[in-house]
Formats: C-alpha cells, sequence, structure tokens
C-alpha cells in the first residue's frame, strides 16, 4: 500500500513503478518513476549522477543488481509513511511534464513472432502457397531497423515519400500501424558469446510500447530480396514509459505449443516468458483491435538467444521488438493491413471508412497485464498523428 | 612537397592525409592523421579537446568549413620547412602505434550497388529468371545492418554458428567476405528533411574500406521475407583509416549509363560522384580479385539521396556501404561466393583450394585511387584472420 492516493484503476500502482525521462520547462533531462498520475524525479530523490544523464542507459548499465536495489527503495519510500515528508515534494503531476525518449537506442532489431500475423501476409502476398515460409517455425526471424529514428510517443508521424512502384513517386498512400512490444537490453554482453534464454534477466531491463509505422508500398516495391528499408525507416515510435521486468513476474504464461520440435538453444519451457498483454489499438478514440500478446510464438528469451547465437553482441540500449502483434480474429490484428484485409474490407468508423491512416488521424495503442494480487500493470501508451507529407519540388 | 622524407609509393601521402583513432601503451584514444608511415597526434598538434574524445564523431559534427581548415592547418603544418621543429616531435611510427574504431556507428546501411555482384548472386540462387529483381535499377537496394558489431581492421573474425537448415545446428561451413567500401557520415539531418544528391559532400565526411563478414549458410536459410540478419549481423570490418572526400576529388568519375530513367531525387548528372578505386582482395597474401568501384551502378550521392527521401533523418557516424565491390571479369568478383560460384569452382591457392574461409585464413583488402598531379590515394587496410567456433555445449 503506497500512502498516495491514486487514481481509479491506475495501471502505474505500487507494482509497476515504470521508468522514463522527462523534464519541466527550464530543467534538464532526468530520470522519473511513474506513480499513479505523478512521476517521481529521481535525479532529486537520489542524488545519484546516474539519473541526471538524460537518459536510462547508464542505470541499465549497472546490471540487475542496481535495479532490484532501487526497485525495493523505490517501493520502501513510497509505502512507508516515514518517508512521505521527504518524497511527496519531489512528485510532479504527469500532465505538467514532458516525456522524452527512455533510451539512447543503440542497436534496433524487429522480430516477425505472431504467427497470426505472418500467416495473415503470407495469405494475402502469396496465395495459393503455405502461408508460412519453411523457416518461420525452426527460428524467429528478424531484421535490423534504423535505431537513429526511434522517437518518443506524441512525435509526429509526417507521412513518408518515395518510390510506389517503377517511376511512381509520391507520398505513401499505404500508410500503416504496427503494434508490438519491445524489449530493452540493459546489460552488454561479450562478442563471440551466445546470450543463452535462461541468461534473460540478467540482460534485459523492461518492455516498452512500439508502433512501427510502415509505408506498405514502398516497402512492397523495395523488399525483395534483403529486406524493408525505407518502407519502415522514416519513424519507430515507443512508449515513453519503461516497465521493469520485476513489475511482469504475474503475467508470465506458457507460449503456444510448438510445432516442432526446436533446437536446445531456443528451449525456453524451464523458465517460459510469454506474457500476458492485451494491446488496444485506437484510430480517432475509436477501439479498432485488441491483440492478445500471450499468443506470440516466440518469446523474448528466444529472440534474443536466436539474435546472439552467432556470436553478435548485445550493448546498453539495444532494442528489440516482437513484430505486428495478431491474434486469431479479426479484432484482434495488430495492423490496418490486417484489420481491413488489404484494403478489400475496410474498417467502418464514426470518422469514416480506413483500409490505410489519413492525414491526421490519430493512432494510440495502449496495454495492460496482470500484476501482483489482482492489480493491474499498464504501459502508458504510444500514441503519433499523421502529419502530411511535406511540399517538395516535384521529384 | 613535404618535409617528411615519405616512403616510395606510399598511399598516406600529403593529397590524403586520412584521420583514425591510435593509442600508444598507457596513453587515451586520440585522433591522428596519417602521413607516409607515421601518424601526427592531432590532440597534442591543435590543443583541441575534439581530438581527445576517442573517436571522430565530434570533429566530423562540426561539418565541412572546419574538416575543411583543419585539412588546409595539416597541409600547411606538413609543407612549410617552418613548422617542422613544432610537428615532428608529435610524430609517431605507424607501425608502433595501435590502431581503433574511428567511429562510433550510429546507423550501418548495407546497400547491394555492384550490378555485376547482385547479377551473379541472381544467376546463383534463382536460374532461369532474369538475375536482376525488377526494382533493381530504379533504386539502390538496401538494408540495415548491425551497428554494434561494427569493428576495426584486424579484429579477429570467430566463426558465427547457427541454424545451417531445418534441425540443423553448427558453425557456418560457407564463411565468406564481402569487399565494400563505406562511407561515413559526418552532418546529421533533419527528420522529415530528404537529403538531395547535391547536399552530398554537405554531409559525408570520408571513406573507409569494410568487410562484411557473411555466412552463406545462416543466411540462406533465414534471409526469406525479411532479409540477412544473423548471416552478416556477427563482425563487420572497416579500415582504420577515413580518407576525406576532400582528398577524393581526382578519383571522380561519371557512373555507369543507365538502363531507365531515373526519377529526379536519383539525378546525379550535374556533379557525378562515381570513384575510381581499385581494391585488392588477398586470402593469405594471395592476391584474388582486383574489384573495380568505378564500375558500380549506384553512387554514394544517389545512396543517400535514396535513403534520406522517406525523410529518415542522419546522424554523425552514420556508415553506410556499397555492397560488394564486383566487376564483370571472374577476376574481379568481391566475395568467395563468386570466386568459387557458390563452391563449383574451387579458387586453387598456394595453400589448397578455397570455396569458403578455412580456420586461420587471413583476408586482407587494400584499394587505392589517383590523386592530384599523379599522385596515388591509399585506404591503408581492412583485415581479419578467421578464428574456430568457441566450443560449447551441444546446441
Amino acid at each position: 500500500m503506497t500512502w498516495l492516493d491514486l487514481p481509479d484503476g491506475t495501471g502505474f500502482g505500487i507494482t509497476n513503478l515504470p521508468y522514463g525521462i522527462f523534464s519541466t520547462p527550464g530543467t534538464a533531462r532526468r530520470t522519473a518513476v511513474a506513480i499513479g498520475d505523478r512521476v517521481l524525479d529521481l535525479a532529486a530523490a537520489t542524488g545519484d549522477p546516474v539519473h541526471a544523464t538524460g537518459t536510462l542507459n547508464a542505470f541499465m548499465a549497472r546490471g540487475p543488481a542496481a535495479w532490484g536495489a532501487l526497485r525495493r527503495q523505490l517501493t520502501a519510500w513510497l509505502t512507508d509513511p516515514a518517508h512521505r515528508a521527504a518524497i511527496e515534494p519531489l512528485l510532479s503531476p504527469r500532465a505538467d511534464v514532458t516525456m522524452h525518449l527512455p533510451i539512447e537506442v543503440a542497436d534496433y532489431v524487429d522480430f516477425y513472432s505472431s504467427r497470426h500475423h505472418a500467416e495473415n501476409l503470407g495469405r494475402m502476398f502469396r496465395p495459393g502457397t503455405p502461408p508460412l515460409t519453411p523457416n518461420w517455425t525452426h527460428l524467429p526471424i528478424a531484421y535490423h531497423g534504423r535505431a537513429g529514428t526511434v522517437r518518443v510517443s506524441g512525435t509526429p508521424v509526417i507521412r513518408p515519400a518515395g518510390q510506389l512502384g517503377a517511376a511512381r513517386f509520391g507520398p505513401s498512400e499505404r500508410l500503416d500501424i504496427e503494434a508490438e512490444v519491445g524489449f530493452v537490453v540493459g546489460m552488454p554482453s561479450t562478442p563471440g558469446e551466445p546470450v543463452p534464454v535462461d541468461a534473460f534477466t540478467a540482460h534485459v531491463f523492461g518492455v516498452c510500447l512500439v508502433n512501427d509505422w510502415s509505408a506498405r508500398d514502398l516497402q512492397a516495391w523495395e523488399y525483395v530480396p534483403l529486406g524493408p528499408f525505407l518502407g519502415k525507416s522514416f519513424l519507430t515510435s515507443v512508449s515513453a514509459w519503461v516497465v521493469p521486468l520485476a513489475a511482469l513476474e504475474a503475467a508470465r504464461v506458457a507460449p503456444p505449443a510448438r510445432d516442432v520440435e526446436l533446437l536446445p538453444y531456443l528451449d525456453d519451457s524451464a523458465a517460459p516468458w510469454g506474457l500476458d498483454l492485451t494491446l488496444e489499438v485506437r484510430l480517432n478514440g475509436e477501439l479498432i483491435s485488441r491483440p492478445p500478446f500471450k499468443q506470440l510464438y516466440w518469446t523474448a528469451p528466444q529472440q534474443l538467444a536466436h539474435l546472439t547465437v552467432n556470436g553478435a553482441s548485445l550493448r546498453t540500449g539495444d532494442l528489440f521488438a516482437s513484430g505486428t502483434v495478431s491474434g486469431p480474429a479479426g479484432d484482434q490484428y495488430g495492423s490496418l493491413i490486417e484489420l481491413s484485409w488489404n484494403g478489400t474490407a475496410p474498417l467502418t468508423l464514426a470518422g469514416g471508412a480506413r483500409s490505410f491512416l489519413e492525414d491526421g488521424d490519430v493512432v494510440t495503442i495502449t496495454a495492460t497485464a496482470p500484476g501482483p494480487g489482482g492489480t493491474r500493470i499498464g504501459f502508458g501508451e504510444v500514441t503519433g498523428t499523421v502529419t502530411p507529407a511535406p511540399r517538395r519540388a516535384p521529384a
């Protein structure tokens, strides 16, 4: 129990304690923890300069023992009334602060781990062939995205222009979302040494929400044979808050049954880290999808083990995302290309029909997960408003 | 003319002046410029703390005017005998210093811009279909690689392990090279604002050599549909020296004729930046290929314009590489998969036949380009020795 008066139904209760980077007018960026509708200034509360660096990276690099120690300290401060007098003045209303990108992103990797999403795209783009490629059930497919264009929730989504086909240039006509969950690496690894599935919690600091904005027309023309590039690289939005892994113990579930026997390096059955998150996707305020993360075929420890099995090393700030989260039902798809079935079945919304995003559209993704003792763990939101492609000289 | 006594045929003459990061035992990393077989300590020579930061990034972020000013200063110091007494004590033999990764890599993008390379791979892997995909002549295809595993020349090449096919795991049996040329971004760009071809020299600082080590078996199994991932991410090696664009004016040539009319944003005909570099690839000391960079279909300004046309922004330290450089002749291919035609025609070398790399193999890539007044511009080398895959518990 905290001595704070928390709003009913907050996802930022005492069992969550997510980290972010905030500022107020005239002050530098520093670390905060969210509690209810307020933020606690950790630079002031701890006096530790690590929380005044303007990103979470330096703190994340201290490792799991330091993460655990601070979490225990925060819990004590916010529950023991003896600390109230010292801590309360360091709280600010969340509505009064500006949130920034919480991490300096090192490498950004995007997986493709939802079976339903991969099957839906296979059915649309490779009709008459098996919806999954032969490798899909053997390994978590992924590619590297552009780390330099990962930005915080609220960053405007400038409609990208590019090649829409041979000798066709213009603003994307098929701008889409991808509702995803991201995992943030705190502890680096040694070059040449794979990170086994059971070292997941020794390296991963926490979890955020991701919207991997996608221009389907750019992507379709460019992606054979080397994969997505400009169709994705203009912007990837992440939530302002990073939920510590320690807040997600009650959300852990076993992942779906496996189609094929996995190689030992991908066997996470001893301590599974499927997660019972439910995402909600809203377009101009209207709920359009509730993707169930627990149905993801590949878990985060499997993704991490795969991404390092060739000896590739991790850095503090690496971000790896799940890929679009889609469930089996038509109202559980994590992208508009699935929700509108490639534009053949537009969504009917209060604001009009939608297959892809129009200028001015606002997309907001939220999520919750079970917390200890019947509490709920919230992830805040990742949101963005589509702005028109800039006017340029004819290209 | 410099007052230094330079070795005959040096590629590091007074018209080159490449930058790198060096240290000596017990001293911190700092910036050097190479001249002949020596390095000049720029932290000491200039007294400017920007050259004591341990990477070139902070200096690169100052922009082209600062790059030009320092280059004029260096030329004066090294040519006017009046400066000899002050400068000579700040020179060290290159053989006595340790070189480090010259830049902190922000995002790493790898293009696919050699037509001969793309056609060779198409012929091998998609026989009976046109060797180039339909998009190839319309846009410079590229993908994002792993920035965190870009390392300096000389870093051991630990043979990667991974999935070689369904339920097959082990060290790569088809470890390969890719001889490439890399371009280093100094000046960032604004999100949402494309960088036109004629802004190339306002953003790009210099040029290095790249070996994009590739595990062909891992790559073949994983790469459909999202492109290369673990087949590349274990290591990318770069040369220790970054040659300033200003040293390459005499090497500029027009690129090959275009098959199709290009969209205006890719039209670089007003000021072409094809470059007459000749690469040399040596395997255990034996020359196996001389890839001609001037035959690259897509130039660096085109690559930069394409990579930003969707509004993706640049950061200081971004590295974009050409992709494997291959010429039309069989002794001009930039990869072993081409030189051995997918293993069907192994190379006959003094050390034995080679289709792919064996443990202990040493691969060294060098390059030269024409400089002003009949001089030659050298790029140093990018080299690496293959070491065995680590012994691990059975996976």
